[in-house]
């Protein structure tokens, strides 16, 4: 008994695993949330996702070593775009490069013979947020990641909503603008994420050059070199037309918002990822066309707040945090 | 003891009470979901909510004696359009007479000395549904009422959801439609209220025949006496504009839902009110345009269903379920 209960206390440790659209994050976390060793890769130039696997686990690998070995590891937490927490797959992501329905879980859990639990990246942000971030105590709030894609994790009750099939949480893809602008990953028209990610922000900013001669530091830039930063980097030296970028993303975002609110009633809104660092030049707008399409019930309650736990760190403690909830 | 427990026994029946922009239902329930005696009244014509009460009092206090005087009622569930949970208010609710914050349960309890509970009147047709209905046994649906208005009720993980404030599922005033119809009500454009409420259905119509020459028995109805139901009469005999307007109602509805889907991931969801009798006129486009415009993880997976509780029925009955959850 006694071999078994500090064997238990010394496997206290959870690898977290956060697969964007771009690159993947890994880190050995403890039970504290404190990110112990982590690492960072591509998630692109794999043909095949078991490629993607063998090369997470070799960095991984390294990592597991310096942390005391397997035996201290309790399990794998993964939080990835289109996951599904029940079924632990990974089902048709558009940002992803492999197609199709992913046994992610199983071929991290036959890899690297540990147990591995799977979710959508946004729901895996959302309990890091919970757990250790800005919604500590929090029952009701919404959790919306603006990077490459828009994903988002929402808490009802004090339970995250994983829905009947376990894909609930996917507010990118709402449509907030009928036939807008269309999204390549799904071929749908007017999502969220067409707009309010960085890649909205890098279209909306080649769309407003294309269509003004209004003079703009952005058009010294060569057009396969802009990007989210750049727009930002111009806003701040006081471009103008930057500047109506940022307005015309958080008005979208801000209706979406108010959208999102009337649906779940918040205590906040928790915003995470690449754009937030654009900071009022985003939430500003965002805030005055959030108020504006609630009805009077909901108007000046609900919070925006941005994470302000390491970005680096925050996905890799979300999807590590699963570990603990694990049975077994 | 034994008289006590008789006594509780005795005490097995719960007021439901069903306040709506036009009517106002209510009616006496066993714990079995039947409606032993009902009424109705108009909820308008009234200057002060206390009138109101004052006449729902003398209206229900004849069905009381018939069922066995007030010692048999254990409380009174209130279903109102804002109806809050927690504070037992209905705050600032554009689609009643009486305008700000108003105490409703309060106001009940007082005037008839029993326990009172309130809810949003889409809310408790949602557990109507659920403890008697179409969404019986489902942990994970939406409600959508399509009345005068357009209300809804959340059910993830098995509970209802209120939100941190209590005000949850105000999906009739999501944005659908940027800078669209403006809603008398809120003064907000482009809801989904505006468009797919019976309200919506006339404006819809007006619009068409106001915007067009084709023919439609609808231009021999005077404008005045135009409605959801003279459409609806109008597109069974094959009337094209009337066929056209259900196609836009339900194209607004099915992208509504669509959002609605991708938020929580529902099992079911269950559609209750006026317009849902005109059947597949608004039922086919509807789920057309929710499939459409659902990313591909979504589609053919979730049931639109009509609920088969008679609409008299259901919102009572919905109402009166309350009170078996209410403490003491």
């Amino acid at each position: 008994m006694a071999k078994a209960s500090s064997s238990l206390s010394y496997e206290s440790l959870a690898i977290g695993i956060d697969i964007g659209g771009t690159g993947t994050k890994y880190g050995i976390v403890d039970r504290n949330g404190n990110v112990l060793f982590s690492g960072e890769m591509s998630t692109r130039g794999f043909a095949q996702v078991e490629d993607f696997i063998d090369e997470l686990h070799n960095n991984l690998l390294v990592l597991i070593d310096k942390a005391g070995g397997s035996g201290r590891m309790r399990g794998i937490g993964v939080g990835a775009p289109n996951g599904n927490y029940y079924s632990g797959t990974v089902e048709y992501a558009p940002n992803l490069p492999w197609k199709g329905i992913l046994p992610l879980a199983k071929l991290m859990q036959n890899r690297f013979q540990l147990p591995a639990i799977l979710t959508n990246d946004a729901n895996a942000a959302a309990i890091g947020e919970m757990m250790y971030g800005a919604a500590k105590g929090m029952k009701d709030f919404i959790m919306i990641t603006l990077g490459t894609g828009v994903g988002s994790g929402i808490v009802a009750n004090g339970k995250l909503i994983y829905g009947h099939d376990g894909f609930a949480g996917e507010l990118g893809h709402t449509i907030i603008i009928p036939n807008g602008r269309y999204h390549e990953g799904t071929g749908k028209k007017g999502s969220l994420e067409s707009y309010a990610s960085a890649t909205g922000v890098k279209l909306t900013a080649i769309e407003k050059l294309d269509n003004s001669t209004e003079s703009s530091l952005l058009r010294d830039v060569p057009r396969e070199g802009l990007d989210s930063r750049k727009v930002y980097d111009a806003a701040i030296q006081g471009d103008r037309l930057a500047k109506e970028v940022f307005d015309f993303t958080g008005s979208v975002l801000g209706m979406a918002l108010a959208n999102f609110v009337m649906f779940s009633s918040p205590e906040a809104i928790i915003l995470f990822g690449g754009l937030t660092k654009a900071g009022d030049l985003i939430l500003k707008p965002t805030r005055e066309h959030m108020e504006s399409n609630l009805i009077q019930v909901f108007q000046n309650k609900v919070k925006i707040l941005v994470s302000h736990l390491k970005e680096s760190d925050a996905a890799i403690l979300g999807a590590s945090a699963l570990v603990w909830d694990m049975k077994g």
